[in-house]
């Protein structure tokens, strides 16, 4: 009987291949996931070119993903201790095994920072299992953490994304207050997120800085007030727009999600003095950046933070927006491209140049 | 009848000479201070130099002083609501005029970022008034925020100075969770200051890193479980000895009080994940230095915050803990040398040098 | 030449007068507002009874108000250090004369508990000078601090009100988190500001109880996802309807806003283990309540927060939030009443009957 | 092969037995407690007079206790991943099966209220197995959170014991700044400990209130500045001593650690305005009481914060602090008494009449 196709990324620096390979077999409490949508992030581009440490190739990306519980062995219970059937539509945390019994974990409390994690489609690899969103069926582990999705649109979450997590984490981190002045760096999937998060959670004007003028475009019919290229501008130039946009004080806060890491320091300077700057767009190691410890952090007596991950609480919190088409609205507007697992290096291209928004895979196209 | 002696900077780089002048007119709700003791810190080895912006030289240093109130003219009230009398021990918060008014007053409420504060001994000039320490008398102009210092010995508060307050706002800055294990960098006033104060707010171990040797010895004298001279250890030595102290991990908390800017990177890689970074160090532009955005600050999920000039609060609870003979015994312990008014320049090189944990000056010497 | 007319409380309990006064001098750095809207809130119905400590009758009644500058001397500066003109429109921050140097505002940073402060309309009298808003023109003293309403219509400025910024205060207090379920208990005009904020700052669904239907309505229209009218339900019945929109688990904050004792107990028990609950509805005392320590706060692990007065940050992003037209859409379809100063009397009487869900005093109707 | 003796409340209100049952089998991961102190706490008190709802007797009280491994089967590791070995001294966190999977547990990250969670020798009964210290040997389940106790005292821990954990969740709580005034009413153990932790948490002066004079003589010798029994003082001489103490302004922060409804209350009136109130007392129903929301917390602008349980992180933090010599200094002064299982019942009459500060039990006396 039939096995299942998956896309596979063979080595670092491969191009990604479709396999056939056969269906896991399942463990108490575990299933199978039918796969709607997956999605192509920056993270898989650094996957693919092997930027990343850690990861166990070959290896079938995809971390965030919707689908249909397709066979469920045992009992899948959601957070409020219902069980699924199959046939429910769901996503489920990337995370999985954050282990609730090391320091970091039980003294620190920062759970996104438990050595023990695995994170399906990057660091679980083809050897584990099927255990990436790039495939026809997704092998549930047991402990893996299920959402209900019952009446959401697949392709609407999957505008989100894993971008909703890492932003609403960012946006909580930032802390922003009612009416503040809010400026995003980046305006890929998370910069995205992080606009329509910051003025829901309280923001009165987000400004945005990013490119291209397509995603810029995106980042206004979210609700930015205005929007900068910097590939058109200089960094001198972005100052001024920033300080002419805020009194010529700064923005309250500052998300920076860009991936440069001069983008850092430029995130510190167009803060205000006692401002506050959330780092999340540093998932990969870039090199280094000069700032002035002096000027860019002390004397404006500022709070940076650095934001790693999302846990539970992120990704459930952001299913709960997507579940309210008031809330939803501005992910849904934005536009997305469906590749197919045959069509998955040309998903990776075109989310390397930021020609797309979004680049979704649809396994059944 | 007799003028007063005062201390004066005449301009940037130039030796420190003692003038006499006449005794300023008191307006109503001003005072006279009687200085007995004042004292030379970093900040005034920089105005000495010319190496901080918009100072009004010539100018009379000292921000930071004790004495008596020896002429009152109108009231002069406590922040109980007492009236002052003459003959009074006091100390004064040497930061004036905050306006209540603006928007980072009002609004940001980070009153220490206040573009209308002036400082006593640093931005106010000899042109204004007798506004420094370094001198017989100090005037107090109307809304000086006087302490009193009733039962407390001059010396004691002093050997906290100007570096207590500083220290006290990046403790309570840094939120020290109950049995951390806090690191501070620089063994100078305000990391002795800020040793004693992390001890003091509940951490279990603090480590210091300094020089030379004599401050390392006041660190331990003060309560640091373990410390380290910077100039006979590498960065690599280092961060070893921290991992060493803190079962692989880094620091809960560091406090960065050196003012080098690597010490701002440093302080960086030798926090936990997770942890909080305190930078009070940077009073003064010393320049760029380099560091990693990825590693250093986001995939630590690190909380950074640099912290800017302190407020009344500070110097009060400052005053409040000096006042008590158990709290302030660690601070009563440091040795410290006094000279007088003749011997500015002595107490500049001191301090410049190291050679002193603490340069006093008193006029009456 | 020509008196203002004003309308007057005499003494507690007696009939609202309208008078004529003459003109007030102006000193140095104050002005006369010529008043466009003022507004007849609960605290005026009280004020009127008698039920408030320390109100210097006779007082002419209204805080928050909005209109022209008519004539000013010397000069006043808005918080960026603009000075007002002759003409502009403004609105000013009722609360005058925080002291800004008594132990609450310096050292507890409470200001809203500052001693010193006074209050327009509340506890600045008639003997004072011209102080309330239920008159042609109000007295702004020197060190008023006024706000630009360019551009920002005074009939929906003053829809917000007095209630603006405290609800805004209370919500800042209950640090919603994105995606929470907030319930507001009382449909006043605190309760409604409350209900719009609590969405504007990342409230996923807000839920409010009150009475009579028709400020349920104005709840609704204003984005309450359900309501339910206390004077047709138990709070056994209250308390099933929360439970049936949260899970079973109750709101993750409530916001009580009535003005009854009782309200608070059912805040607690209406709130979810660990969730927030602010008490803002108590301006008066109306008496004692019983509740549970040990099932109504302890094991529940709540958090408590009563929420006193305002300060100048939160009129401020009030306004600023009034002057954006989408921000301000909520609160321009309140339906509102307006009275001239002849017919205070009516207006008490339809805000203590609840027949309006706000008056509006108009001096020039 | 002898059976293990254990000392047993057979139901509610019955008095204890001492029994002999065999040794348990041991699962994969588990282990076997040779235990050498275990205490008495007013839980206990309320366990045997059948005041605590959901207590599956007969049951073996004893939550917290100290012994050293006796049998491991499998594997048991410290928090730092390092395996205990047989012969170790330890202690156990008592709550057991935080289960990391609900609601409460994952989204609102309130472990202490996880409904699953079961605590050893309160909710885990006799039939479970023999899951309470008052007994040679406790069976520790697979997941069961040892820390390691290598070189600390027995008795000295066992002074702090339960409350010492829940005191440090309590003072984490209040948040207590630098140089505060500390109130704390009750002085049990719970409270005991709180003055102990908060003098060490930057409070300048602690306050406590209690009975018998035998309790508040340790309370002063554990570092309170003043007491005041309650029983030989009315709520307004408290309430005159408090503000005495306090500059007429009431504590920054007030723990209330007495099991009487009426003492939260009290505790919301001894605070200064804004000032914080944990209430940490009330783990059992007492009933009602009465309290003004507008003069008690609304007008106050108090944070009121219920307290419930202790994670992990508490007890590990307690036992660190325990470690250290300086720190446990204030513990190990307090005087305790012990007795073997067969004083048991003699015991539980010392603690509820408060004539011992604490009652260890010795399975070996």
């Amino acid at each position: 009987m039939g096995g299942v196709l998956a896309a596979v990324i063979p080595e670092p620096g491969a191009r990604v291949e479709v396999r056939e390979v056969a269906e896991p077999e399942l463990e108490e409490n575990s299933a199978l996931l039918e796969v709607e949508l997956s999605e192509v992030c920056g993270t898989d581009v650094h996957l693919q070119r092997g930027r990343l440490a850690g990861v166990p190739y070959p290896l079938v990306p995809g971390h965030v993903s919707v689908g249909r519980l397709g066979k469920i062995r045992g009992r899948m219970l959601d957070v409020e201790g219902r069980a699924f059937r199959e046939g429910d539509r769901v996503t489920f945390l990337d995370v999985h095994r954050t282990c609730n019994a090391c320091w970091q974990c039980l003294v620190a409390k920062s759970t996104t920072r438990c050595p023990a994690r695995k994170v399906y489609g990057i660091t679980y690899g083809f050897a584990d299992t099927l255990a990436g969103g790039w495939a026809e069926k997704v092998y549930l582990k047991p402990a893996t953490r299920c959402i209900s999705l019952e009446g959401v649109e697949a392709e609407t979450f999957m505008a989100g994304g894993c971008a909703l997590p890492t932003a609403l984490h960012a946006v909580e981190r930032a802390q922003i207050p009612l009416g503040a002045t809010v400026l995003v760096l980046g305006s890929g999937p998370v910069g995205l997120s992080a606009v329509i998060l910051a003025l829901m959670s309280g923001a009165l004007r987000v400004l945005c800085t990013g490119a291209p003028d397509s995603r810029l475009e995106a980042a206004r019919a979210a609700g930015a007030h205005a929007t900068l290229n910097v590939e058109t501008h200089s960094t001198d130039e972005r100052e001024e727009w920033v300080l002419a946009h805020t009194a010529g004080r700064g923005a309250d806060v500052v998300v920076e999600a860009t991936g440069a890491p001069a983008a850092v320091v430029e995130a510190m300077r167009y803060a205000r003095d006692a401002g506050t700057v959330v780092v999340v767009g540093q998932y990969t190691d870039h090199g280094e950046v000069s700032f002035n410890p002096h000027l860019d952090l002390n004397r404006k007596h500022l709070d940076v933070r650095g934001c790693w991950g999302s846990d539970f609480s992120h990704f459930y919190r952001g299913a709960q927006l997507m579940a309210d088409a008031a809330r939803a609205g501005p992910w849904s507007r934005l536009r997305l491209e469906r590749f197919g697992l045959g069509r998955a290096n040309e998903a990776l291209a075109a989310v390397a140049s930021g020609r797309v928004v979004k680049a979704l895979i649809d396994p059944r196209a």
